[in-house]
């Protein structure tokens, strides 16, 4: 079983307008809502990849509610082991501008979690480890909770002898990545304000240096740089796809943890990620991956050993 | 009694943020919710002046249970006699931009509604008003009703010999118009779309013509014009207030509806509407009324009576 942790999930609402203009009002002609946080978007892309896939983190109000409702509803291959809280669950809208295909963003905070509901989640997660070839920690936290929160679960993790990925930015990724989880999955922001560097290699180098036993940083469409202890890799889709990024990052880490679920090396784990993130870029549906694109892609990707 | 119809009721939620920027990622960093929807403000505003106060109107779905919620929390004078559809309440988003005050909004269109479940509001409706000493029709029709609509709620109270007043636009409006309504209260695009004249005075002539009893024009922050068969006034506040005009319009269909209850005459009641809607601008929460700026409006708003 693979195992995900959503601590700030969301309930997503896309809006399509014909065009939007500040300060006016604007009719909604379509409303798409959906279950969001990074966490569920990797969950949903590993059971669709025929992995047992147990879901986790934190949900609470009315929209936490509709949150599982939409779960069991558009993904039944993943169990629903999110733990209730007190406050409510997060609402993301995004306003999709049908003149020009951008898209504008507002994103609630989230619940504010007590240092009780922080401690029961953290039992329910060693509950869960047990059962976990893998886990991927993903997502900004919600207020309440400490920047050094995923480094608790970084560390519980590694001593339950639990494959830990990580995917976070700012503080949060510096504490976590300081107790050295297995792999961390930065964007290319992600890793200067990590480390410093804007030179890819550089930055992934001194993320290392940080904690991480592996660095896979995605550089949207030129794909992925991987620098590990077995080597250094490009993974490069074969062209540059027009599309919806949303989730192309998540595609990924279900494509590396799927991977080495089913015992890939490197090479194969990165292949995978980058034909992954490639096909939910095409996916007409933000956040889903379009399953013959990805046959496509999966032989095409090159993946190509780098100097260290 | 007074009875308030809200069919397509909303749950008004309203966002804070720096500065609004289209095509980008905006935090939010304070949340409010509320039961929306014009005839549920005028119920609110009816209450607070002490009546006995009835809202019914459609609700569905979790949002609809949300509103439901506000609504006794934060209104508890008025009765809740909402009726349940089988869609989802609107959501309608206010975007505030800190940096200039502006707001930006976003409204879903409402639940879609069947002919069955009209029906069996229409049995509601006239049950409510055989207790109400007068009725209020506000606001959108959500999808699957037709324009049609308020007319045939204005012939069941006119038929049930309860004083009804519209406050709608465009081609409900102009049909409920059509069938004698005691009042409508256009701001002046609505009633320069009712009849095609653009001088205020002409306009509510011609919309009397067109079949309402009598007219109450809003004209922001010049105050109201009243065209009735009794006279024609001019009530105008002291000031030009600055704060935010949410709910203006409907404290004065309160202040109109609150005076009838009590025997106010003309004069009377459009002085209570202008003070009232004048005190909402100036309330901190939008579409509250600030009470005591009310009670020092309420005397110093003019009423003059006009050439016809």
């Amino acid at each position: 079983m693979i195992l995900t942790v959503t601590l700030n999930a969301a309930l997503d609402l896309t809006y399509r307008v014909p065009r939007v203009q500040p300060h006016t009002t604007h009719r909604v002609g379509e409303i798409a809502e959906r279950p969001g946080g990074k966490g569920l978007n990797v969950a949903r892309v590993l059971a669709a990849l025929g992995h047992d896939t147990v879901a986790t983190g934190l949900v609470g109000g009315r929209t936490g509610d509709a949150l599982r409702t939409h779960l069991a509803g558009t993904a039944p291959g993943v169990v629903d082991a999110l733990v209730p809280v007190c406050g409510q669950t997060r609402r993301t809208i995004a306003v999709v501008d049908a003149s020009s295909g951008d898209t504008t963003m507002f994103n609630e905070p989230g619940p504010t979690v007590s240092a009780q509901e922080w401690a029961r989640f953290q039992g329910v997660y060693r509950e869960l480890l047990t059962g976990a070839r893998a886990v991927a920690l993903c997502g900004s936290l919600p207020p309440g909770l400490s920047a050094g929160s995923y480094a608790e679960l970084v560390h519980i993790a590694r001593s339950a002898g639990v494959y830990v990925l990580l995917d976070t930015s700012g503080e949060p990724l510096r504490r976590g990545t300081a107790v050295h989880p297995d792999v961390i999955k930065p964007n290319a922001d992600e890793l200067t304000q990590l480390t410093g560097f804007t030179e890819p290699l550089h930055a992934a180098h001194q993320a290392r240096r940080c904690g991480a036993h592996a660095v896979v940083a995605s550089h949207g469409p030129q794909g992925l740089l991987a620098v590990t202890d077995e080597g250094t890799w490009r993974a490069s889709p074969p062209a540059r796809y027009e599309g919806n990024p949303t989730g192309a990052g998540d595609a990924a880490v279900a494509g590396l943890l799927s991977g080495l679920a089913e015992g890939l090396e490197w090479p194969q784990r990165l292949a995978r990620a980058a034909a992954l993130s490639a096909a939910t870029v095409l996916a007409p549906a933000a956040g889903d991956f379009d399953t013959a694109a990805y046959g496509r892609l999966l032989s095409r990707v090159k993946v190509a050993k780098a100097a260290e």
